[in-house]
C-alpha cells in the first residue's frame, strides 16, 4: 500500500487522490481506509451548521486562518475543512466554493479544503464524509472543520457527529427561523451569532437566551448541548457544559479569537469530564449504523432480478398491490432467488 | 375493518386516529393502508419547499383558503395539508404551527391539516409522510399540499415526490442562498417569489431568471423542471414545461389566484403530455425503495444479538477493527445466527 504510506507521510497529492477514491466509494478507497483507520482518533472534529444566510463558509474560512496564525506564542496546527453540500447534486457550486476559499489560504501546505456534493443518496454522502474525515485524521490534521450547507435534518445529522458542534445564527433572517432554531439548539455546544454588526443582533441574542432558558429552566442542570449524547451514555457522568453564545463578524475577523478560545475550552471540558470517550463511541456507532444500512441495501439489490422488480412496480402503479405487500414480496423473493 | 370503512366514508375522527397509527408505524396502520391503497391515485399532490424565512407556511395556508373559496363559479375542493418538519425532534413546534394555522381554516370539515415531526430516522419520516398522503388520498381529499420545513436535501426529497412542486423564494435572504437555489431549481415546476413587497424583489427575480437561463440555455429545450424525471423516464416524450415565476404576498393574498391558475395549468399539462403517468411511477418507485431500505435494516437488527453488536462497537472504538470490517462481521454474523 504505497498510497497509504504516502498519505501517512503527508503527501498532499496522494491524499487528494485517496479522497476522490473515498468519494467514489471504490474498493481501493475502502482498502486504504481499512488500513488508515488504526491511525485515526487524534484530530479534534468540529461540526459547523446553521441556516442559509448566516455566513457559515466565511466563518469556517476565518477559523482555519486563525488556527494557522494563532495569537501569542501558540503553535499553528494543521487544519482540514470538509464542506458538505447535499443540496447540489447537479451544479458546480461546491467547486466554485473551493476556488473562492482558496484565495485566502492558498499555498499553505498545512491547510486542506475539500468540498463534497451529493452522490445520489444522503446515506452515501454521510458515509463518504465519515471516510474523508478519517483520511484527514490519519494524515495528521489536528483540527477538522466539518461544515454543512443547508439547514435540514440530514445536514444537522452530519454536523453533530463531531466532538464540538457550532450552530451559527445571524440577525434578521426572517420570521419562521425560530422554528428551526428550537430543534437545532439541542445539538449546539457553542452558539455563534455571526454578522453581529447587523441591526437586531440584540434581539437575536435575547431570543437565543430565551430559548435556552425555556428548554432548560436551570442553566446549570447539566442538560445542555448534549441531550442526545446523554440519552446514549451515562447521564450521571454529567458533562455540565452550558453552551456559550459568541458574537462574530466573519468578514473582518471580529470575535474569531474568542470563538477559538471557546472551542479550546470545550475540548478541555470534554477531556476533563470524560465526555470525549462517550462522544467518540456515539460518533462511531452512528457511522457504523449508516454504513450497515447502505451495505444491506446494496447487497440486497444485487440479489433481486430486475424483471421481478419492474413487474412488482407495474402492479404497484396499477394499484393492484400495496407498497407494503410489494416490500414483502420483494424481500421474500430476494431471499429465495 | 370498520376503521377503514369510516375513513372511506369521510369520518374525520377515524381519519385522525389512522394518521396517528401511520405516524407510529403500528400494525393496525399498515393493515389499513394495505386496504386503502387501492382507493388512492385521485388526489393532486403539490409539494412546497424553500429556505427558512420565505413564508412557506403562510403561503400554504393561503392556497388552502383559495381552494376552499375559489374565484368565479369554480367548485371548492377538499384540501389536506401535510407539514413535514424533520428538524424538530424534541420541540412542540409542529403542534404550535397547527394551532396558528387552525385559526384561518377552523371549522371547515373539508380541510385537514397534519403536522409531522421527526420520529427518529429520516427514512422513517419519509415513509410516514407517504402513508399519511395515501390516507388523505383514499379519504377523498382532492388536493394535498405537502410542505417541508427546512431547506436540506431530505426536505427537498420529500417535496419532490409530488405531481407539482413549488419552490418558494423571497427577497433579501442573505448572500449564500444562491448556492441553495442552484440545486433546488432543478426540481421546481413553479417558482414563487413570496414577500414580493420587500425591497430587492426585482433582483431576486432577475437572479432566478438568470439561473434558469444559465442552467438551460434554451428556455424551450423541454429540459425544465423535470430533469430528474426525464432521466428516469423517456426523454423523447418531452414534457416541455417551462417553470413560470409567480410573485406573491401571502399575508394579504396578492398573487394567490394567479398561483392557483398556474398549478391548474401544470396539472393540465401533465395530463396532456402523459407526464402524469411517468411521475406516478417515479413517485411510487421512490416510496417503495425507501420502505425497502427501512424494512431491510429493521429485519436485520432483529437477527443480530445485542452482545455481539456491543462487542464489535468496543473493538471499533479501540481502533482494533475498521468500520468496514465491522460491517462485514456484523452482516455475516447476522446471516449465521
Amino acid at each position: 500500500m504505497d498510497a497509504v504510506k504516502a498519505v501517512l507521510s503527508g503527501n498532499r497529492l496522494a491524499l487528494a487522490r485517496l479522497l476522490t477514491q473515498i468519494e467514489n466509494d471504490t474498493s481501493e478507497g475502502r482498502t486504504a481506509l481499512d488500513v488508515l483507520f488504526s491511525h485515526t482518533g487524534n484530530a479534534h472534529l468540529i461540526g459547523v451548521t446553521g441556516a442559509p444566510g448566516t455566513g457559515k463558509s466565511s466563518l469556517v474560512n476565518r477559523l482555519a486562518h486563525f488556527y494557522r496564525h494563532p495569537p501569542g506564542k501558540a503553535e499553528p496546527v494543521r487544519v482540514a475543512v470538509v464542506a458538505v453540500d447535499p443540496s447540489s447534486p447537479f451544479t458546480g457550486g461546491a467547486v466554485l466554493g473551493d476556488r473562492i476559499r482558496m484565495r485566502d489560504l492558498a499555498g499553505d501546505p498545512d491547510v486542506f479544503i475539500r468540498s463534497m456534493a451529493s452522490r445520489g443518496s444522503l446515506g452515501g454522502l454521510a458515509n463518504a464524509t465519515a471516510g474523508v474525515v478519517q483520511a484527514f485524521d490519519a494524515a495528521g490534521f489536528d483540527l477538522i472543520l466539518i461544515e454543512t450547507v443547508g439547514a435540514g435534518q440530514a445536514e444537522v445529522d452530519i454536523a453533530k457527529l463531531a466532538h464540538t458542534t457550532l450552530v451559527i445564527e445571524a440577525p434578521g433572517l426572517g420570521d419562521d427561523i425560530q422554528a428551526i432554531k428550537a430543534g437545532i439548539l439541542e445539538i449546539a455546544d457553542i452558539l455563534v451569532i455571526n454578522k453581529a454588526d447587523r441591526p437586531g443582533v440584540g434581539n437575536t441574542e435575547s431570543a437565543l437566551r430565551g430559548m435556552l432558558n425555556l428548554a432548560h429552566p436551570s442553566r446549570y442542570s447539566g442538560r445542555f448541548g448534549n441531550s442526545i449524547l446523554q440519552a446514549e451514555g451515562s447521564e450521571a457522568e454529567g458533562e455540565m457544559w452550558v453552551p456559550p453564545i459568541q458574537r462574530t463578524i466573519a468578514i473582518d475577523g471580529t470575535g474569531i479569537p474568542e470563538l477559538g478560545a471557546l472551542i479550546a475550552d470545550h475540548r478541555q471540558h470534554l477531556e476533563d469530564s470524560g465526555g470525549i470517550t462517550r462522544r467518540e463511541r456515539f460518533r462511531l456507532k452512528s457511522e457504523l449504523e449508516n454504513m450497515l444500512r447502505e451495505t444491506l441495501v446494496t447487497r440486497w439489490r444485487k440479489e433481486i432480478p430486475e424483471s421481478f422488480y419492474q413487474e412488482l412496480l407495474d402492479r404497484l402503479v396499477a394499484r393492484e398491490i400495496s407498497p407494503w405487500r410489494a416490500v414483502e414480496e420483494l424481500i421474500d423473493g430476494g431471499a429465495q432467488s
